[in-house]
């Protein structure tokens, strides 16, 4: 044995570090959307998306009987979620756990490569201080309840196989949980999303959800300040305004109810201002489900691509 | 994001460096009977063991369809094994696939917080330069092909559900790789160990196998020259030897032939030589199966159980 030093990494590899992107918030809170168009705008050959929820100690059959429910940091391997979100962020592969929603069983495990994105997306992502140092920027999704509720209820009686009841009593027992560890990551986040109706107008039923983003001087943001004059567009104006908390923030309102085109203009404006240089807007954004697509979600997809793109410049 | 660096350790935690020992071999070496008895004798609460089989890339079923066996290191994620030898190396715990013999399948991964000591055994643990790196004392289990391949029969026969037939055939596919892969980690092994029959003597069948030890000068070995002089013993022997490639090795050998009250009494010798003093040889040394016994099975574990205990001091 003529070395007995242990080497974190090998000598010479050249292993590019990766941009790491965090998407934080609760269950249902639209995470799972927001990452499918940005993996397929930047290509799957060149960003992984990868979820916390793998990182469950317990499988759905062994949480029954628990006094906690999977919101709680003991139910889930924070400290190796924490380990992982490191080797990936120093550009080394991780074999990631497995939780399969479908069964609730914790499966057999799968090698993640990261390649130049790593989207991270989950209930834990910005929990802890070492796993919010592994990222380049952080993003929390903020629904307002009712939103949020009708979502989860609609998306685990589709595909989770549970009941309304069940969704809605689950609901309610993870509401404490929920407070104390989940909502408490969105003072961490460099983005805050809130999709949802705009509060005060009464919009018919059916009218698309419109997006409020926080944008906090935790990192660099373009500046739209000249393709978002005020009373130039009726879709996305930005405002200096003040955080619940008091601290100073750039809010851009991206309203739903405007029609298409106006709103493609200025996806267009925006994309030419930040985006690279002759390339357009990726058609993937924006995409809710198969035919349904929300300007709200592509406008705030826009906005995190143009920060990976810098982060990896 | 106040804090944008990535830290690998977290600072002041003071956790200590576990002692790692490497019992690499081929498939039926007796690998986990030489570690079983470790385990034992140090306590659980102290020693964890782990096998590198659980490293396996694809499981039973998808290997029928691969141009290599089990042995061959494209059929493992070896580099997730050298991720997690230097994670536990450095104290931190792991995330350890597993691979289950029994069915064949890759399942549910489970967490391995390393203690006083970790014995990590399989078929590729000195296989890289940078997975030798990571332990302290390492060994290589070499039995002679007849012996080894008799225990593979008898054992994959009665617990893993294959016929004879099938590991013989077996046997020979893995012949090349077992060639190219696994016998060459010999020559990296501070201690080769060889439990077998005495070459040229015709023992009844039934003899106890004896035992073979290369104690190469790449550790510091405990001087047993005192206890083992020459005519002192037949059951224990000191020699100065060569390596089948020249290199000058002490050669320890262990006669199983000899009654128990004779091995016995050497035990105690070495122990009172070697072992903490005041203690016991341990019970569980030696220990093949229940109510089955090898003295040179229990000589060698107490050797490897001086070594351990020196590296933690």
């Amino acid at each position: 044995m003529p070395d007995k030093t242990v080497r974190i990494r090998r000598a010479g590899e050249g292993r590019r570090r990766p941009v790491l992107l965090a998407i934080a918030g609760d269950s249902a809170a639209g995470k799972t959307t927001l990452t499918a168009g940005l993996v397929e705008a930047l290509g799957p050959e060149r960003c992984v998306s990868l979820c916390t929820d793998d990182y469950h100690r317990y499988d759905r059959a062994q949480r029954r009987s628990l006094p906690f429910t999977a919101l709680h940091p003991d139910c889930n391997y924070v400290e190796i979620m924490e380990q992982h979100l490191q080797l990936l962020a120093s550009g080394q592969p991780i074999l990631k756990p497995v939780y399969d929603h479908g069964t609730g069983e914790l499966t057999r495990p799968e090698l993640v490569e990261p390649g130049d994105f790593v989207i991270v997306e989950g209930l834990f992502p910005l929990h802890t201080k070492l796993a919010r140092a592994c990222f380049d920027v952080t993003v929390y999704l903020d629904p307002p309840e009712p939103t949020r509720r009708a979502w989860k209820v609609d998306r685990d009686v589709r595909k989770r196989g549970y009941t309304r009841e069940q969704v809605l009593a689950e609901l309610d027992l993870r509401e404490p949980e929920s407070a104390a560890y989940i909502r408490p990551q969105r003072a961490h986040a460099d983005i805050v999303v809130r999709f949802g109706p705009i509060p005060g107008r009464t919009d018919p039923a059916g009218t698309p959800l419109s997006a409020e983003l926080l944008l906090r001087p935790t990192i660099p943001h373009p500046d739209l300040t000249e393709v978002l004059q005020p009373g130039l567009s009726r879709a996305v104006h930005l405002r200096l305004d003040r955080d619940t908390d008091g601290r100073p923030v750039d809010t851009l309102h991206i309203h739903g109810y405007v029609p298409r085109e106006e709103s493609l203009t200025v996806e267009k404006a925006i994309w030419a201002s930040i985006g690279a240089p002759g390339t357009r807007a990726p058609e993937s954004l924006g995409r809710i489900t198969v035919g349904e697509r929300s300007e709200p979600l592509a406008i705030t997809q826009l906005l995190l691509l143009h920060h990976l793109l810098e982060a990896a410049a």
